[in-house]
């Protein structure tokens, strides 16, 4: 952590000034010695944080490559296990690459799934945690043990989820408990009891459709309660919740505030979607990200979540200041409250983990997705 | 027109090569005297076409105005009445501003509607006029007089109308017949008695939603067969056709199909809207638009077909190259059959209104949207 004054910007659209950081957080007063850095006017905002990606499967760098997969899920991960000896493509490599196209993009924070199979074992889990660690100064990395092929149905990857957790790994991944899995309550309680075992977190990919999907959600947020685990659990995309009646929709979403249950949505271009102002409303933390970018299951995604809040306005119907300021919000202090890391951004008080971007204001920087951005994160100016 | 050479280009995405334009059109022989250009190793692809716009309406390029509006279309009508006064924006720069923009990412085509009411009288029909013939040579445009605030419900607007097509408008458009102007048969007799008269074509805003507006757009192509108007109406948006059951969505489009009817979609984000593959199955003219860009409808928009195409795509789920190279041409040839203008890009006999995009082929560029362009038009290199 560095100290840095930066003058010249406008924190959050306000009037342009110096912004004064020590120790990597933002003070009121210049601190003698520090780096400076001339904003040139730009706004200065809380640095993105892409809250769902898959940095083990990106292809990010590498020559065009047509999408070879079928519509289902099913379809994807049987292409996926075909593509993968065909590519041979360098994990740690690829991992890295993509790392630095999301700072290049103002992204200060990352929480990636990793596959984990009986195929793999744990390779991508030591390339991940490699690629972690070369990374430590300019990105935090949070890691999700992924069950991509199945976790009950496929024998032995529970094993290596939990040894993935000892090697350092925060989260006990899971992925559509009946749907994929053929086993709710068995998925469920499998990933529950190594959480409860391991001390970890849980972030859970949950696709399962309309009230089946809910059906199975119901039993996710039964565990929750049942284990204790308030506050420490996450559903990734939960399409569920905007397939459903509104009736059912309002009791799955008063459960999942009441037990402080944090919801994450790529805002999918083809799919319903947990709706963005009833989660604000509840008080549900929230977050977004990029998923696959660029893989073989989407070649689709460029890390930028300035462009993922413009998305998230656009399939939300969201036109007024306010709406695209909250959009921005989601896809900063919002992976903060998932991710559980510090809130950070510009204002006094707050860890300087922060995005200059060329804008009039908020609203304007979701619309226009200004490319030039400089991220500083803890205070050291990264790119 | 003139003679142009394009070296180290790549047509279509296929090797590289040079590019022959004689007289405005692709050749297959070196032209003698021609002008050159280096296409640096760039995708040569047929010329973007944005076929729906409001160019009387843009805010492009002044300060950022907060969104002001309600959300129903009502308010929406009633916000812009007011705004009109309290901007006082030049129609001519503002039109002038979004051309150039457009231009800039290689557009060769619009279609814009302009609206007309007992307010506004032919102002608005006035300036465009004026802004279409000072860019004669750069881009075509297309005129569609519009009743924004209503037509039977807005008496005198009718009239209007009549005269802007005597002035040059080359189509008439209507909006919502039943929704906005409450007599659907008097909206489509209005509209179509003034085709029948002028020769001019027609494109109708249709936002009606669900069962009631399958029910308006089946007037509508009543009224087209009535009418022997088969070839030269345009329905823009038609949200209720990806919102009826199946098999009445599939009754509408065998219709529009056998009527000749051309669609136009933006792919919005929050409502449905008519499927592409299902219209390019049927062989129907379908083609994109910007819509409103930066006014006071929606904050959004860039004028920019390249990204509408990825916009498309994300919306219908489309993961492979061939249908990415769709929505790229649903962008460009799409929006010519829709205008009515001969087949343009970079093959042999084609009109040479093209645009280079540094991309490793169609699908890349639809997803990488790189914005380093070079639009040439009838073989001039505009931008």
């Amino acid at each position: 952590m560095t100290d840095l004054q930066i003058d010249n910007v406008r924190p959050m659209g306000g009037t342009v000034g110096t912004l004064h950081i020590k120790d990597g957080y933002v003070v009121d007063t210049p601190v003698p010695g520090a780096a400076a850095l001339d904003g040139g006017g730009a706004l200065a905002l809380p640095a993105f944080i892409d809250a769902h990606m898959h940095l083990d499967k990106t292809l990010w760098g590498l020559p065009w490559r047509p999408h070879s997969a079928g519509k289902s899920l099913s379809e994807k991960i049987a292409n996926e296990r075909n593509a993968r000896v065909e590519l041979g493509a360098d994990t740690e490599v690829q991992a890295s690459r993509l790392i630095a196209q999301a700072i290049k993009n103002g992204t200060a924070a990352i929480r990636s799934h990793v596959d984990v199979d009986p195929d793999l074992g744990l390779g991508n889990v030591e390339h991940l945690l490699n690629v972690k660690a070369a990374h430590n100064d300019s990105i935090d990395i949070q890691l999700v043990a992924f069950p991509q092929t199945g976790l009950v149905s496929r024998p032995g990857t529970a094993d290596l989820m939990e040894a993935a957790i000892k090697m350092g790994v925060e989260l006990i991944g899971g992925i559509d408990p009946e749907v994929i899995d053929g086993d709710a309550d068995a998925h469920i309680r499998t990933i529950f009891d190594i959480a409860e075992r391991t001390g970890a977190g849980i972030d859970i990919h949950h696709h399962e459709e309309d009230d089946a999907g809910a059906d199975t959600l119901d039993l996710i947020l039964d565990a929750v309660h049942a284990y204790s685990m308030q506050g420490r659990v996450t559903l990734s995309h939960a399409f569920c919740i905007g397939m459903v009646s509104e009736q059912r929709r309002s009791t799955l979403l008063d459960r999942i505030a009441e037990l402080d249950v944090a919801v994450i949505t790529t805002a999918p271009g083809y799919k319903p979607f947990p709706p963005l102002n009833d989660m604000q409303r509840r008080g549900i933390r929230a977050a977004s990200g990029s998923d696959g970018v660029r893989d073989v299951w989407t070649p689709f995604g460029n890390a930028d979540m300035l462009e993922r809040a413009m998305l998230l306005a656009y399939r939300s119907n969201f036109r007024r200041d306010d709406e695209l300021a909250f959009v921005m919000e989601f896809c900063s202090l919002g992976g903060a409250s998932v991710m559980g890391l510090d809130a950070h951004g510009p204002l006094l008080g707050q860890r300087a983990d922060i995005v200059l971007v060329d804008a009039e204001n908020i609203a304007e920087a979701v619309i226009n997705r200004p490319t030039s951005r400089t991220l500083i994160k803890n205070g050291r100016v990264i790119s």
